[in-house]
């Protein structure tokens, strides 16, 4: 198990349920750390608001959720995506979180070339570099599942963000976010990251139900399903991560249902027993 | 386009409309050449009979799908499951089918690993050898999306095929089938297709829609979705896979509702336009 020092409840956890307000005040009253801020829920209170909320209250942050969406075939649909992730980018710097969560973007159906579609996507980012380096908030290239590949990320495998951080050459201010959920079946995963080390800088946890019946808003709490998560996080600590261990789970149809309390009291004792 | 003589159509395309001898009526009406036999609809019609329509039809057979499902950490079940394999390939043997599709099985909730759930798979192939070549079936490992990865295949890229098919060293028995469907999203489709070569024994055509809505029964006819198919026929081509091109449509929602002839006149069209 994690020390509990580094637990980190993801704003999405309990996206139904509670305003940001209310969310940061059920952090608090539970003895929760750290939080990662899920950006709609940002700017429906507000930017500075929310700054100050998360200031006063002396919860972490362990990162901000998300941009991205920038494989557009458009040049100007592109570059207009591009603006918003420097948006978010400010966003996070002003909140205070370390890292923006890069989402890469799907398959245009305009040209259905997903190699073209990932050559942009690295494009994109390479263009980001400067805006991210100036409110010095790393870029945090996730890799999503192959199931939503076609309309949110092209960016399927630990592998393929390796491949472009090698190309980026700027590990000061692009690194990987590694997800459980979404990279637990990659056949190449303790490999990858391995290979990925001092690149990680979030890993967030949630399990895989067997009986998974929705592509994006039915995942698992932790011991629920069927990922071998210790193993997965001592794949990561190997690789030199020390920080914070977010729990990130969408789920329309099970947790969003449930009083906030009584799920940050099941994420507490499963943190103990299932990561 | 492939060649109109390449033209496979899977039964399950037709799962909800047709018994098998409606099936294989409806192919000869409409100048099918091929077709792959869904193992359940030939067990309720019974296999000689099938065997009998099949052989009278004058239709080619392209495969037999499905057996596996070998991963149980339990001994007995497992040795269940691979006698079930035997039957299945027994009954691709009677039809005079040239390969039994194979789907590996899903990660087993009493153990929780992935690596031992592949481990076991893999063993279940060797163990499986023996009785496909007394029958002169081959063995079509076929990689599925990982987004089944937990419950039907932990055997979820082309290279990791690729590796059973080095450690088993079988390639008079043990082959590959590619299914555009599972495989279209992996960075490292090029590059396995090419060192697949002559393993792959078996390729299936269908899209990916961008709305996608069930994890198995979602699939879209060529075309409707975002998979670049020409390039990977092209792939598969050029590692020297010149057989048919099997398509194969699991539709709960749109074209198991359709009338069985106007399924057929839409895949024969797409056949020419978008494969």
């Amino acid at each position: 198990m994690p020390h509990p020092s580094r637990l980190s409840i993801h704003q999405v956890t309990l996206l139904e349920q509670c305003s940001t307000p209310q969310f940061i005040d059920a952090l608090v009253r539970n003895g929760v750390p750290c939080t990662s801020l899920w950006r709609e829920k940002v700017q429906a209170y507000g930017v500075e608001k929310t700054a100050k909320l998360i200031a006063d209250s002396g919860i972490a942050l362990s990162g901000y959720c998300w941009g991205g969406l920038v494989t557009s075939t458009d040049r100007l649909e592109a570059a207009r995506a591009r603006d918003e992730v420097r948006r978010a980018l400010d966003e996070a710097a002003a909140v205070k979180a370390p890292c923006l969560i890069f989402v890469a973007g799907g398959v245009d159906p305009r040209d259905k070339s997903i190699a073209d579609a990932r050559a942009r996507a690295l494009d994109g980012v390479a263009d980001l570099i400067p805006h991210a380096r100036s409110v010095d908030v790393k870029i945090a290239l996730e890799p999503l599942h192959p199931m939503i590949c076609a309309t949110r990320s092209v960016l399927s495998t630990v592998k393929l963000a390796n491949a472009w951080c090698d190309q980026l050459a700027a590990e000061d201010i692009v690194g990987i976010a590694v997800d459980t959920y979404a990279v637990w079946w990659d056949p190449d995963i303790a490999a990858e990251i391995a290979r990925a080390g001092r690149r990680i800088c979030s890993f967030h946890v949630s399990d895989w139900l067997a009986d998974t019946q929705d592509l994006r808003l039915d995942r698992g709490m932790m011991g629920d399903g069927v990922i071998d998560l210790p193993a997965l996080r001592r794949m990561v600590e190997a690789a030199g991560y020390d920080r914070y261990v977010e729990v990130e789970i969408f789920s329309s149809r099970n947790w969003w249902k449930r009083d906030p309390d009584d799920v940050i009291g099941v994420i507490k004792e499963r943190f103990r027993t299932a990561v």
